[in-house]
């Protein structure tokens, strides 16, 4: 019998404009190890914020290592999410408005501090991936992932691979015209889904509603200050029956809804993962939307696909990041 | 020095509600060979169809050894092009309200007449295929093929290869929501794309326009017969700079530009490459096309990607056919 292989390990850094989410898993992918969650503090710059990753890896390393059988040398490398656009291939963060960076040569500054190999991806491939490897669309073929929060992100996984594109740009569900002439979105373009249906626009649409005079448990929630609505809260008033957030919630299952069926209808998924914030909406917001999908898209491509929450929560990004290393870098998985 | 292989030849048949059209290509797709096109007479039933199929194929053998080296041993097999949907693994035609048939095994009657192994794929699919193989796009890696006419159909190119999702439905293009609150699609859905940009679509979208009582050389074009126009001659009357022609090709372009734009922020393709009648109407449509995906979509996608009218023209779907064989039943090109 050829002597057993080793586990290797790989870490996962999740960047994100408010906070630095990092751990450990072993290639298999069996288990989370060190997770640990820390404040971007953006402002203080780039190099304080690749400072404070490495300080992250030197401690989760630590931490695995006295949790497992791990030596040093079994840290395959780090995989990273970071908002984008990217360009992968040179490891650079071409432009992120949250962290104030243009041409930023991230992956690179981080091997330079903890002398492993790196990849960096967008962060919304990395949560999909992430589900695909460890959750909610657990081995599917074809996956779509969508990321709700502040803004919408999502990312492409065909035939078990995501998928990039030309320029790394390709998944940006978010920004795909559910209304040619609606709403302006943050973007520049009219009508995208992030403008219905994110974090901020899903609030926008309550305060808009509660403009109408109609009474909501909303107010109170918020001492009639509007600008203190968010979507979690109209969540939690919709679970209390509240009929103005249900009516919202149920606009936003709409807004997503015919987003999701121009993806079934272009890409025929065998899943499509939801996450982030929105997921927190539970059965008032998946039921309508599945039902919306229903409606709109053709009846194959509905049959063949579930429509499904994520699972990993905090973690995707994480899990994600190290399933993009391993994928990149490591193996063909 | 080893022998030459001997070239092998592949048929195409690209089989429509109104015509068929077959002809011949050497698997090196350098030359198209013995095409010809008959009428469908769909209404005579199935077998009739694929009776005439089988002569077509026939015909079109004969004629390639004859202007040819071949011999009959040296064609490899038959490629069919049809609507869909389909069951692309057991060759079956699904449905397909032109034909008017149900779950029709179309590739093994052809193969049962023939007596040479047969591929079935979408019509869509092969038509954008055909553009990758020897057309438009040629070579690049990944391809959105868009077709026109009286509905619009789609095809996924990725990496080289057509994409064809869980259940053989990807790439249904033409039913993306524009406008979710829109014209109501024959596909069920509100505000599809083809509600607003296929032949008909602009037909209708035209007399819409000449019900409001503008002078247009349209109407004399018709007699006054509103029931007359087409596609065609809208195209025609813009070229001849009619106002309402040309207003209604141009926000022909703007629909079709906020579903190409989609699908330049999802998929970040290197060509959108645009086939079916609709090409005829040239810059008139194609640029301000362009200028509105230009407006719409995120600038790497847009800077990444050419936005072509297709350059095989009535061949696109015997090429098409001839590449999905070789494609998927030959080697992997």
């Amino acid at each position: 019998m050829p002597p057993r292989k080793r586990q290797r390990y790989i870490i996962g850094v999740d960047l994100g404009g408010t906070n630095i989410v990092a751990g450990a898993m072993p290639e298999d992918g069996s288990r989370e190890i060190a997770m640990r969650s820390e404040p971007t503090h953006a402002q203080q710059g780039a190099d304080a914020v690749v400072d404070r990753i490495a300080r992250m890896i030197d401690t989760v390393i630590a931490e695995t290592i006295a949790e497992t059988n791990a030596k040093r040398e079994d840290f395959a490398g780090v995989g990273i999410g970071s908002p984008g656009p990217l360009d992968r291939e040179r490891g650079i963060v071409i432009v992120t408005p949250n962290l104030g960076w243009r041409n930023f040569p991230l992956r690179d500054e981080v091997v330079k501090r903890v002398g492993l190999p790196a990849s960096l991806d967008n962060d919304a491939n990395c949560a999909t991936l992430g589900e695909w490897w460890c959750g909610a669309a657990k081995g599917a073929r074809h996956v779509i992932g969508i990321t709700i929060g502040t803004g919408i992100g999502g990312g492409l996984i065909l035939d078990g691979r995501l998928f990039h594109g030309a320029s790394d740009v390709a998944g940006e569900i978010g920004h795909t015209t559910i209304d040619s002439t609606g709403r302006r979105c943050n973007c520049g373009n009219y009508g995208c889904l992030e403008a219905y249906a994110s974090g901020p626009a899903i609030a926008e649409r309550a305060r808009e509603a509660l403009a109408g005079g109609e009474p909501s448990i909303l107010l109170k929630m918020v001492g009639d200050d509007l600008g203190k609505i968010t979507a979690q809260l109209v969540y939690d008033a919709a679970k209390k029956d509240d009929d103005v957030a249900r009516q919202v919630v149920r606009e936003t299952a709409n807004f997503l809804g015919a987003g999701v069926a121009n993806l079934l209808n272009i890409f025929n998924p065998d899943v499509v993962v939801i996450a982030g914030g929105v997921t927190q909406a539970g059965a008032p917001l998946f039921e309508p939307l599945r039902a919306e999908v229903r409606r709109r898209a053709f009846r194959p491509a509905v049959e063949a696909c579930k429509i499904l929450p994520g699972t990993l929560r905090g973690s995707a990004g994480v899990v994600g990041a190290v399933a993009t290393f391993k994928q990149q870098v490591l193996d063909g998985m």
